[in-house]
């Protein structure tokens, strides 16, 4: 069965803290009647700092949509190998042993995908399936695992890989002024991450199940608004309370699969903010420690979209996984607005390592 | 196993011949050095007419891109429905009895993606899973179909819907002059198309094996530089000659499934341009009207994109299909550039039909 194993995540080595961003709300925004309400929100989110792929300076400027989508392009060159050589490295892979590549991004836009250029550069196969995706948002991440685990499950052995590369910052739209775009400027941060999803072996959250689910008439709720100065963020006030709809979701999903969703032995949910994770605390009736991986990704990074699954994952190896045979759960939740959720046991093997490379048994390819 | 169901098409009522084409070159390039070039391209299309989303005098026009993208959102939406419908119909299933849907769009961008509303608004239950591409361009049609093919093979007796939407004409950028875009210009055209993949029963394609397969350091041959104007098309000069290298892939795929790629029963395959398809015939080594469905679509309708194998799949349905158990290959190709390849079998029950909404068997959903 197919294992998500140990994820790869590198944020910029530009920070701002909290501190700084509500100073600069406060300077850039004297004015705003609203002002209070947004430094408020923002304080509230808990974030103490995040990574930004450029200097804060250049991060207020908008230099055009080129220019930006142009600069998404050469961070993503840059910083996205690393993570994928790591990922690969730690699942005891190598690039041609990788037959699918999700690959999730909502910052910029490129086509082809990114996945080509990683094909043609990285060793990868030519024959190594592409899935791209940019419209799913946050939910990217937990979508990224979910398509990953169907495809392992139809070619048993197949391995794929997960990349999610987001640089929020580079959509700063400095014209923006509601009280949710101010609030999202001061959440959201910048990050790449990977993982790989193994056919067989491996160490990490063995994925047994996994659902989606669109909660009916929110496609507003969060949304991208495509102009001449690239894609504009809109954030409805009636997001941080969507737990509501979508923790029955989750428990419904574990009950299916003979799990109690209020008794599981871990939790890698999407941090979008600290209402989604103190409502499901309240929802699911588990303590807030529970979800101390991805409140830790939010205090740190801040939001970092479709990464925040993977971040909040690797803080979960971090401290040494779970017993072999623990329940968990991910949930990645975003526009739509769609939950992806997977339901897995940690995966441990005691016995002798899984011999690099597995015999592939039962993928089907092109090859020359 | 999962059979590929008869795709609806439907293109839109704004009609431009050739000749137009040609005229309206003449014109608005009178002093262009490469004139003659351009002419001889454009004609040696083949082409005879494109239908496209609005009347020529407003094609011609750049309204800016956040209009032209709300346009192509108000068009999808306006179009889609229809084909879905008819898809459906035609599969005899329900909106209720699909699993996924993938969403293949390179000319206009959504966040959320039409996913979100179509499941909305059209019956589809909120389970339903999203796949939404925008980065694979003409190879999406094939992508959509092996994509799905993939899920109802994890998911036996699941069902997904293919969407492609492309409205070419509303990337229509005036300020480019080079000669691959004055080609573009009068190849692409306008179209909506939706197909089921039934996970058992239908008549259709009965998916087999597919394959992905990306050129190796053609990433920039087709591609989007992305602007504050919206999407401007690239298109290299060595493009139309691919087929030399694509051509043995397709010979490698159907070797490994056991099949000889010059002796099937039936070719769908993108119709990028005439040259695409004299060289497949040529290095395949199969007579022209083997490719009749797919030059007919080139024909009547021009390139439409994602949309092109789902039309040529229509027009061999339109023929009466072919005998049960005859081999057949479907063939997307674009940007990257990437090769997506299925092989199949026609499946014509001649028992009493299947009941309509089989009992699915295996997948995993949420359910409120």
């Amino acid at each position: 069965m197919a294992v998500l194993c140990r994820p790869a995540v590198a944020v910029p080595e530009h920070v701002i803290t909290s501190e700084q961003t509500l100073d600069l709300v406060r300077t850039v925004h004297a004015d705003h009647p609203q002002l209070a309400l947004a430094l408020r929100l923002i304080e509230n989110t808990g974030v103490a700092k995040r990574h930004i792929v450029q200097p804060l300076e250049d991060t207020l400027r908008h230099p055009g949509f080129e220019v930006r989508n142009k600069r998404y392009e050469a961070e993503a060159k840059a910083r996205v190998p690393q993570v994928v050589r790591q990922a690969l490295d730690t699942a005891e892979l190598s690039p041609r042993d990788i037959d699918l590549i999700v690959y999730v991004s909502c910052t910029g836009f490129m086509m082809p995908s990114l996945t080509a250029w990683l094909i043609n550069t990285m060793g990868f196969r030519p024959e190594t399936r592409q899935i791209p995706i940019a419209q799913l948002g946050c939910a990217a991440g937990g979508s990224a695992i979910n398509r990953a685990h169907d495809f392992c499950t139809a070619y048993p052995g197949a391995n794929a890989l997960i990349v999610a590369c987001e640089f929020c910052s580079l959509s700063y739209q400095p014209t923006d002024l509601g009280v949710g775009t101010l609030l999202s400027n001061g959440l959201f941060g910048d990050a790449v991450a990977a993982a790989v999803v193994r056919g067989s072996g491996g160490t990490g959250v063995q994925l047994e199940r996994n659902g989606s689910y669109l909660v009916p008439r929110t496609e507003d709720w969060i949304a991208y608004a495509v102009r001449e100065t690239g894609f504009h963020f809109l954030l409805d006030k009636r997001v941080p309370g969507t737990m509501e709809d979508l923790a029955p979701v989750l428990v419904t999903l574990a009950d299916r699969h003979g799990w109690n969703a209020s008794d599981l032995d871990f939790y890698i949910v999407h941090a979008g903010g600290p209402r989604i994770l103190d409502d499901l605390c309240k929802f699911l009736g588990v303590p807030p420690e529970a979800f101390r991986f991805s409140r830790a990704t939010l205090t740190e990074y801040g939001n970092i979209a479709s990464a925040v699954v993977l971040d909040a994952l690797g803080r979960l190896f971090d401290e040494g996984g779970a017993e072999h045979r623990a329940k968990g759960l991910i949930a990645g939740f975003g526009p739509g607005i769609t939950a992806e959720v997977a339901l897995g046991r940690w995966s441990a093997p005691a016995a002798p390592r899984t011999a690099r490379a597995p015999k592939r048994t039962a993928v089907p390819e092109l090859a020359v």
